[in-house]
């Protein structure tokens, strides 16, 4: 497996100046070494925001919706405007170099590279007035397995209810942020119950997200997701996602999915970026369909190289 | 004002080797160069916990305290047990070196310093298996005016019940943890609304804690806090001011509060460790008694050299 590419971008936000001649708009550096201060807010208080790009034969076909959500992520936690053009110079250059890496090393003649690129944007050190910014390309974890194998899953309560991204938008739901504590401990807490991943669900009994994943279930031959107006991340994937059933003739609703309305599909995927769509297997310990043959057609739709 | 000392940890936790005479078990570094990789998960998901300790005259006076509740903190994110040996030393050490610093600094005659200490310890770059730990010494900022002048406060929801960290305990109520990104937008929410600071209340109407600091209240003589019970930090200040005003006299207890009973206090404080005891002036637009004789005395205590 070939190196993570790091690109420190320089002019992450609009209105950062990047002093002419001295420095460039980003630049290339050493993932190996140490890159960050002690004093960065990102760090000492997880205030910062990302997004995870998947890059399919050196394509990031959703790269346009990751970048409009990063935007809105900043915008949420009062950062300063991502500067498009530059996160997105800087992910071209990050993902040319990562498949050149790839190339290089002897594995690639195998299979085509799957990259993730994450981007990442934080208040930056402590008293400096300048959000940090950085781009990393690495070679994707192999998720095929788990595409075909599926997950085991467990409800948990997000302790909040549906409606706290209108009634309290400081506690920043729908927002991608870097406080992500809670999204791996729920983690850990699956684990410990038998399962692999988690669905939450609202305080008021609303079906919500997964910790890194978007929902979608299937009831009757309706496919649905939840809205993003019970406070979580609109899913690019899930977009997609919902492309590729409509145009198969499916019915695809975003709608306020009770944690009921989940026990009752007949199935369920997890979708992501990077792992893409993931059938569940097992709901609370209840054993649940599994479509191979749409989950594969599914996954292939995602991973083309067009646009969404 | 003297530059901040940064010590690494090289063993921060129990059950972590450092390869005898290879490598110290902490070792001072630069604070102004990147100490920390791209892929630390303290970073990338604000997976870690902290301690901010007051340092008065050299000394921590409540350090051991401190040391109890970083360890809490740790074992609630599954995190490898602090190994306090190591964390007293190297406390000590950035202690030792920062004074020295400060009374090498022209200002450091004109009055004693006063140091806040963090001590930070994440799960470290993902898949090492490795949590990566530091302590940073700098000088604190100066308090003084804001110790007199007081802070005005709203309440705003903190979302969750006030039962979730035994209901829940995955979202991780109850640690100081890295993930602090919700706390600093409740700040900039607070002053949005004309305050300063904020006290957050469960989505059930109990009295939790500021999003830095404890409450502490006062009604006709008698003094609360909200009991630890609530899923909020356990005040290491709080618990230090209790001492101070048991010690008067003065009954001072952790009860269940209502939001109706905040509302209904004569007097509000907010105790951090760094802040010390900061008079409330006005909440949610309602001005409030203040009492500078008692904070003074109590500030007084707080900064006392002995160990609590």
């Amino acid at each position: 497996m070939s190196a993570p590419v790091l690109i420190l971008v320089n002019k992450p936000a609009v209105g950062i100046d990047v002093p002419a001649g001295t420095q460039p708009e980003f630049e290339r550096r050493d993932p190996g070494e140490p890159q960050l201060s002690v004093l960065d807010l990102g760090t000492t208080r997880g205030d910062g925001v990302f997004e995870t790009v998947m890059v399919s034969e050196g394509r990031a076909p959703a790269l346009a919706a990751h970048l409009d959500r990063f935007r809105a992520s900043a915008l949420l936690l009062d950062l300063p405007e991502p500067d498009r053009e530059v996160w997105g110079r800087a992910v071209e250059a990050a993902i040319a170099a990562a498949v050149a890496e790839a190339e290089a090393a002897a594995e690639a003649a195998a299979e085509p590279a799957v990259l993730a690129v994450k981007l990442v944007l934080t208040r930056g050190i402590e008293g400096s007035g300048r959000p940090t910014g950085w781009v990393l390309a690495q070679p994707a974890r192999d998720f095929t397995a788990m595409r075909r194998e599926g997950v085991r899953v467990v409800t948990l309560d997000r302790g909040y209810r549906h409606d706290v991204a209108s009634t309290s938008p400081w506690l920043l739901q729908g927002a991608k942020t870097l406080s992500y504590a809670i999204n791996t401990a729920a983690i850990r807490e699956a684990l410990r119950r038998g399962a692999d991943e988690v669905v939450f669900t609202s305080s008021d009994g609303f079906v919500l997200e997964a910790p890194t994943a978007s929902v979608l279930l299937r009831e009757g031959g309706r496919f649905s997701t939840p809205s993003a107006e019970v406070g979580i991340l609109p899913g690019t994937t899930q977009r997609r996602a919902f492309e590729f059933l409509r145009s198969r003739g499916h019915d695809a609703d975003a709608l306020r999915l009770r944690a009921s309305d989940l026990q009752r599909a007949d199935a369920v995927w997890l979708v992501s970026a990077v792992r893409q769509a993931v059938p569940v297997t097992e709901l609370d310990g209840r054993a649940l369909e599994v479509d191979l043959a749409l989950t594969d057609d599914l996954n292939a739709y995602l991973s083309a190289r067009q646009a969404s």
